[in-house]
Formats: C-alpha cells, sequence, structure tokens
C-alpha cells in the first residue's frame, strides 16, 4: 500500500499577541471563528468542513507550531508512520483525545525541522442554523460573509536550507509531486511547488542559500473571484493594516496574489485566486532556469518580502 | 436660466410590512441605514453622500410614494416650478423643516400621474467612525459591508400609459435627454431611457399599450463588479429570497442586471453593473424598431415579469 | 493495482455540417484548432496540454461518437480492460497507429450504450511559437486570444435510462466516486455528479424516466473568471448565436454557467466558472431529495432545456 | 452663455518608431485603427464613437503634440475663443478641411505650455459590418477583440510647474471643476483632478517642485471589468512588454490602474476600470494633506515612476 496525502489540514501559528492576531484573521482576512479551547483560536474559512484550517496559540513569540496534513484513508496514518521510522525520522504517536478537531495523529519533522502531523479523522462541526448555507454542499452561508471572504485553505510556502535534499524527501518518503521548479545561476534549486492533489502545489519549499532555520513564507487562502481578491485587499486597507506584496500574478502557479502580514504576529497570509489546476498523469515537472525566474516568480504585480517566522 | 436636474435623490416607498421590507433592503440588499423618523426607514447605498436614497414607510398597501430629483443649483428649484406652473402643472412649495434629509421642495405629479420632487439642498450625514472609509472620497468602510455591497443609486423605472407625452414632457419641462428608446410593431414608442446627467439612464418610461396607472416598475442600484453582482445574487437566494430575473444584460443600457422583488411589499429592486455612459453632447437617440426590440430588451439571461407597483 | 482515470480526455462529435460547427467551436466559443485530419477538426481550449479535447467529425447527422479518459499509468489501460471484460463488457482494443492524437486505447460500451475510450499516452503538441505563451506552464498565448477564453476541458453531461445501474457501474468498474444525486418525488435517483479526480465530476449522468436513448445533453469546458464568462456571452451573441441557459449558478457544483447550442449540429457546450473541488478524503455524497432538486438545479438565472443529441 | 467641454477628445502622440507604438497600441494594449493618413495612424477604443481619441505621428522624439477636447454645443467653439482671448491666451483658428475626424477648432496653449484643441464637431465612423456590433448602442463587435479590451477613453495626467496657477486658469477659463487635490508638506498642491462631466477626472494636472516642462505623465482607457484589467496585464506581458505599475487601487478616484509605457516611443498609458463619478451637484472638492497623500494616491499595488514625455 502506498500511503497518500489528501490535502493540507491546518497551520497552527503561535502569536505573541492572540488577540490582535483573532482580530487579524477574523475580523479583517474573514475566517470563520469554530471556537476558542484555552489559549488557542480554532478557525476556517467559508467553505472549508474541517474543524478548523488555522488555528492561533498565544506564546511567547510568532512561531509556526506545525502543519496538519490529512491523509487519503484511515490505514495511511500507520502506513506513513512505517515509512517515516523506515527513513529514520522519529514519530511521535498522538491519540485522538489529546487532539482538537482531528483524531489519532502522528507528528514529526522534516529533515530540516519543520514539524508536520499526519491524520485521517477530522471533526466537520456544522455551523449555528442562521449560519449555515442553504446549499447542502456549502459550510457556512454567504449571507453570513463580509466583503473580504476567503473560500478554502490553499497551501504553505516554507523557507529553510537543504532545498534538494528536502524536496527528495518530501517525493520519496511523503509522496509529493513536484510540479514546478526555479534554479539559481548555478543551476541549484532555489525552491519549489509541490503537491499530492491537483492543486499546483499545496507546498512550496525553497529559500536563499544559507538560510538555516525552518521558516514560515506564508500559508494561502484561496477566494473565489478577482471581485473578491480586490474587495478584500480594500477591506485591509480599511482596517488600516498594510498589503505587502500585490495585486500581481505570479507566473509559476499563475496564482492572482496578495501578501498581508497579521499585525499581531508577522505571520503572513496569501490570498490566492486563480492559480491551475493539474490533471495530466504525465506532467513533467516545469523548470525555470536563473534567466527565467523572474517571469515565473512574478508575472505582474509587486512581490512580498522574503522575512518569514521562525519553526517552533 | 434653463434650470437642470443633477440626479436622482431618492424612492420613497410605502410598505404594508415595514419591518419585512427593511430587513430585505437593510440585510439582504445591504443598504445602510440612516435613521429611522416614525414611520420610516432612511436608506443609502455605501458610497451615496445623501442622507437616504431610499426611504420605506409603513402603510396599508405596497405603493410608489414619490421620487426626488436634486437639482444642479439652489436657484433651480423655483425655475422649475416657474416652467411647471407654466406648463399648466400644480405645484405645491414645501419646506425644508417638514423634510427629513433635504431641503425646500417642490413637488407636483407628471402628467401620467407619478409624484415627483425637487430640492437642491441635501444632507449629507457622516457614518459613525467606525463605520466610515478612511479614503475620504467614500462614505462607508467595505470593512462595515457584507458580501453584497451596493455602491449607488442609479435610476428608477416607470410604467404607465400616454408614452410619447410623457416623454416629450419630461424633455420639454425637465429637460430630460432620450437616449434610447423602443418601438411595437405599430411604430408607436413604447419606452424610453433619459437622462439628465452622463448616466444613460436615470429614469425609464415606458409600458404596454392600455396601460393606465402611474406605477413603478422598479428601483435600481449600481454595484462595482460582477463579483460583486453575484455574490449578491448568492446573499439573495441565502436568505430564501428569489431572484426574479437575471443575471442577464439588456441591450438597451447594456447593463449587467439581476431583478429581486421585496417579500415585504412586492416593489422591485434592480442590481446593476456595467452599463454605459454617454459623454458625446452629439448623441442621437438610439431607436429599436420592433424587430430589434428582442436584442435590445435581452441581450443574454432571463428578464423579469411586468408586474409592478401603483402610485399613491 | 485498482486502475484509475485520470481525467477526461476528450469528446468526439459527429456534426451534419463540419464547416459551421468549426466555426462555432473555434471562431465563436475560442477553442484552437489543432490538425484537420480528413474529415476530422481536433480542437483544444487555451490551456489543454493534449492534442485535443474536442473532436469534429463530419457525418450525416448529429451524434456523440465517443468520449475518451485517460487513465493515470500506462499499466492502467490493460487493467481496465480485464476489469471491463470481467464485469462483462465487450473490450475493443485499438493501436496506437489508428488513432490521432493518443495510443494505445481500449474502446466499449457503458451498460446504457455510451462508447468510452481509454488511454495513457497523449501527444502534446507545441503552439507554433507566436501563439505559445511565453510562461513554461501554459500552452496557448493570452495574446493569441479573442474575447471569448476557454481554459480547459471540464466535463460531460450524459443522459440514459437505468440511472442507478449506470452509476453503480461507473463506480464498480471505472472506479468513479459519486459526489452529489437527485432523488425524485419517488425517492429514485434522477442524476448524479460523479468524478476520479478533485472536481466535483467530471461525468454527469441522468434522465428523465422513460428515457431510452444514450445521449449527451453537453460538454463543458471551464472559463477563468466571472468577466470571461460574461465576454464569452456577448461574443456569442454578437455572432448571432443564442444563449439556451444562463447566466445563472447550479446549486450542485456551484457553477456558474452558460449553455450554448452550436448551429451547425445542435450539441450543447456549457461554459463553466467557479464550482468547487473535493480534497476531503472523507466526502460523504450529497443527497438532494426532490424537495430541494429545485434549489440544486438552480440557485438561480435560467437553466437550459433538456433536448440531447444521440450516441452512435 | 458659459460654454463648457463635453469630453476629452483625443491625445495626439508623435513617436519616433510608428510601427512599434502602432504594434503597441493596437496589437498589444487593443485600440482599433481607424485609419492612417500620411505618417499618422489614427486609433479608438471598442466603443468610443468618434473618428480617434489617439492618434500617433511619427516625428524625431516622443512628444505630446496636442490634446483634443470636443465642447458641448457648436457655439461654445467661438464662445470659449473669445474667452481665451479676453484671458491674454493667444487662439489659433483652424478649418475643418485641415483637420482628420474633426471638424472646425481653436487651437491654444495652457498657461504652463500644454497644446489643446477645442471643437464640436467630430466624424463618427462606423466600422466595417463584420467589424460592427450588433448593438446599436456599441461601435465594434465583440467579436472583434483580442483579450485586452479596451472600452473608452478616459482621462489625461499632465506634469508641469505653476500647479495652483494652472488649475485655477483651468477652472476660469475651460471651466474644470476641481473634484480632488493632495498638498505637499508646505501646504502647496501638489496636483489636482480635474474634470468638466461627471468622471471624477477627465484632466489631473500636478508635478514636483522644480519641475518646469510641460509633460505628459499617461493618457487613460477605461476597462470594463476586473476580469478585462487583469487579462489585459497578461497580455501585455505575452507580448514581452513590461508592466511598469499595477494592478493595483488609487485611493484619489478610486481607480483600479494599470500602468504600461509604450516600447516604441516612452509613453504612458494607463488602463483603468472601477473609479467613480460625481453626480453631487454640491461637490465639495477632497483635500489630501501631505500625511494622507500616501493613501490617497496608493490605496493598494505598486505606482509607476514619475518619467515624463515632453510637449511640443
Amino acid at each position: 500500500m502506498t500511503p497518500n496525502i489528501a490535502k493540507l489540514g491546518h497551520v497552527a501559528l503561535v502569536t505573541p499577541d492572540l488577540e490582535e492576531s483573532t482580530w487579524f484573521f477574523r475580523d479583517v482576512i474573514g475566517l470563520k471563528e469554530t471556537e476558542r479551547v484555552d489559549n488557542t483560536v480554532y478557525l476556517r474559512a467559508q467553505r472549508d468542513w474541517e474543524h478548523h484550517t488555522l488555528s492561533l496559540t498565544a506564546g511567547e513569540r510568532a512561531e509556526l507550531d506545525h502543519i496538519g496534513w490529512q491523509v487519503r484513508d484511515p490505514a495511511h496514518v500507520q502506513a506513513f508512520a512505517d515509512r517515516l521510522e523506515d527513513s529514520g525520522t522519529n514519530v511521535e504517536y498522538i491519540d485522538d483525545d489529546e487532539m482538537v478537531g482531528h483524531g489519532d495523529t502522528v507528528r514529526f519533522r522534516t529533515p530540516n525541522g519543520h514539524r508536520f502531523e499526519l491524520y485521517y479523522e477530522v471533526d466537520k462541526p456544522v455551523p449555528p442554523s442562521e449560519k449555515r448555507s442553504r446549499l447542502k454542499n456549502r459550510v457556512h452561508s454567504l449571507a453570513d460573509a463580509t466583503a473580504s471572504i476567503p473560500r478554502r485553505v490553499d497551501h504553505v510556502n516554507l523557507h529553510g536550507s537543504n532545498i534538494e535534499e528536502v524536496h527528495n524527501w518530501l517525493q520519496d518518503v511523503l509522496g509529493f509531486q513536484m510540479n514546478e521548479y526555479v534554479l539559481d545561476e548555478e543551476g541549484n534549486v532555489r525552491g519549489g511547488w509541490l503537491s499530492t492533489n491537483s492543486l499546483v502545489h499545496t507546498l512550496a519549499y525553497g529559500g536563499e542559500k544559507g538560510d538555516e532555520d525552518a521558516t514560515l513564507h506564508h500559508l494561502s487562502y484561496y477566494l473565489d473571484s478577482l471581485g473578491d481578491l480586490m474587495n478584500a485587499a480594500d477591506v485591509v486597507r480599511e482596517h488600516g493594516v498594510e498589503i505587502e506584496g500585490g495585486p500581481g500574478k505570479h507566473g509559476i502557479t499563475q496564482a492572482n496574489f496578495l501578501y498581508i502580514r497579521d499585525p499581531g504576529s508577522g505571520h503572513r497570509i496569501e490570498l490566492f485566486n486563480g492559480g491551475y489546476q493539474i490533471f495530466n498523469p504525465d506532467w513533467e515537472p516545469i523548470e525555470w532556469d536563473a534567466d527565467e525566474a523572474e517571469v515565473g516568480l512574478t508575472w505582474f504585480g509587486n512581490t512580498p518580502g522574503q522575512e518569514s517566522t521562525p519553526s517552533k
């Protein structure tokens, strides 16, 4: 059995200012609060089915705590654990009852130090009836939305060192497919866009030469339309928050993007529209050499900075 | 001095169910409530500067009470009154202190019986600071909006008899310009789209042969984008209200449209995006004969019914 | 090994008027012609990688010839053939050199009589340099597009009898997942939306009670934005072709839709924007009972007729 | 009689590379060529009625030749000429037969040296039938458009010295209304947005302290939707041309913008969507002081450079 990751599950962030970060992600960006348990606020987008796709926990400094991935089959949790241990990775087993919003979990670090979780079972809380959509294939009603309407979680972008090694490990052990990658002037891989489903990427991993830390460049939510993207930019500005990058379009991933940093923590969110998906089974990874990389990274618009927040 | 109408000011509606109509126009459509005075609720769109562009008054049955127009210069109120009286129209003068939201007013009926008001002075209440835009050229903050975002009042569509006579009177006495009109199979004018500013129409007047009453087919608000128009349709449906017509596009006026009827009164609102404006001073009215009228009325999409609500 | 279908490959249509159908799909809708071989014109969308996703062949009457599906692995062609034969389905093997645009193929009929093809290898012709995108992850340049811009093939909608039996067969033998389905008033399944990838459906199968024939209701292409959808509607009308349904939004699939019939053949195309995708591995099929079906089928806008074109 | 300017008529540019500039404005941006007379190419947008709204003339260096404005009434040409002479401005009278596309004209310089033309009569050539819209209120068919679809001319942005003096002159002599203006840190006016119709501006005039020359910062065309704006950016990039600024949104004018410079001449074009219009007759100019100016100039996105091309 080849275990498989079905989707990005959630991103767990630590913030030194839980109230401001909650205000930002919920009231500015428009995520919906599922619940607050102790020092953690659980959030999801308008049409995320699962309990949360983002958690914010109060802590001393801004950190990426971990990233959760939902596997495709209940048996894949153990199957991945076996694979990980075979590859020399330490695995921690955590029981259902210690988890909020998902079931039995294995936790481990990538070779570069990012903490990942794998699980199959997720709670899918139904919103209260006045917030629930009349459409049975939706979660929240659009009547319970502000003018900034993130639809669903999309991907994470991680930075760190040992780029090719980590790319290989993500493909060999976790089953990611490399869809696009960028070379530097010496012909070394600077970054790659990987996925385990049809999205062009659910995980980007890259960085500058000499980076050491495992950091988070951004987490990303998908919006339905250009109108929603521009309205979100406007709402962010009405709240007095800066737009760090965009609107613009990446060549790689073909995303219409907007980047904003949470004033409470400095964590960066990308609002994402468009992009593309890969259904072709015979996909050849797209290589962008150093000369092509500029067009690949920014088709038009202004890109954000390189600051990133550390991993726990 | 040739007096001139600057813009559509407001539409005053009577509703047999003030609470449901207020819910519809404010909570479903997304208009902002300025204030409630006695039995009347005053509303405006996100970026209407004036006190209100719609009023809802409790009454026994659904009626169009009157339509208010703001003239271009303070002296134009009296100048229009003189013209109206010269043309044999009775004019009623109403003092500032009897009016909510606007100043000295003259009131009269069109030849077909619709009640119109003309005034110059309007109150422009500033929203409370937490609802006000950070942009000085806007009124409400987009951060204080739901997913249905009407931007500004656009036009009214009136039905009645004596179509050509009324068209001529609107041009001769009130200074409207005829921009487009439709003929029936006998070559008689069935309807016309008229304006006193660059909008292709601020007033449509038409009807079927044999219509007698002065009625309101719809009032219309402008939305900024196709995304906003589609989101508005979605929000309306999430609230369990029907979309009566659209989305679609009229050939005449080139409007992307959506028609919805207030469940509390049956009054119809059009949400409008796109359209066109006439800046050319040498505009020749566009004539659509009976054969062309179908394309003119519906370029694509489904048009609403012909029901209309009576004038007081 | 469980064989798997990766994506909808192509739809092969027969038309009694090849020139008019080619004009419609290429010059009105905006598909790109790859090549013409004998009596067949091969077309694809702006960003379809494969040789064609639509073929038009001259014939006596409008017919659906067959539908091609690309499997996920070269070995899956034979694996599916074995499964089909095990399930009592006759399979025809066709060699690479008899095929235009794809490799070794197995051909068979569904229980209801639609002809399907399965293959892995596809040609991916690169457009001539002046038509090719500067982005390496795209096929055609947007500079080589008209105002109607279909992006990629999306799904087919088939009609026929024995609905539940066919649904079961599609799931059991071909590995489709049922994502949404509609019941009639007796509680029988009227239609289902099935997929083998993250798209909410790549194949819809349904019909009215008493239908016997295997027919095509429509094939569908995806567009990137609401702006593109409305521009496409406009271009179609400028060409004098009718819009049969839409713009509107289905509840089921959440598609923003537009339906147009090829004047040369009567075959129907859906232009599709929005929709949703299923990444959750624990998806429960959404059931819409007879009372809910109206909202499910038409969230807003006007739906097209039920005419469909026969299978060969 | 108070003469009045109805609309921006045309911008006449000189280019050192007529072929490349024609390629840029016609084949990249999507303007339609009306005709070529001697060394001048005449262009207009999809729905400009007049003969041209842009002309490109071969010359030694990139220059703004002049800007034409259409007055509201035939008698206003002479009335403006009288006013101009009364104000000490030299006026040149040019006969109809020396003009391409418009009638009797007066030509003069603003106090800062920009050359303006005023005229009433314009030719409105009907496109050949295969390029003409089926809608009688449109000019070109959307079926005769590429993916970059400028709709109509919008405004010009001029730079120069003596800002307040020129603003006063534009208001006093030419009847412009000041709608928004920006102050520098000493409280001096740095720039103003002026109009003679409902558009928030048809003419912007500003500059940095110490500027001397009369220059063109950009001319601007309006696009119908965000989708069209993003498609235009994409088409420009597919042609290998840089986007100099945007996508983004100005606070002042509320324009969604995109700035591109013609590779043949360096002249800058702004593609513009959204914005707002002023129908209120009691508009008070919006003042943005030095602290507010940043938000006013760039609500979000990246603004273009300050390079501008000289006046003849």
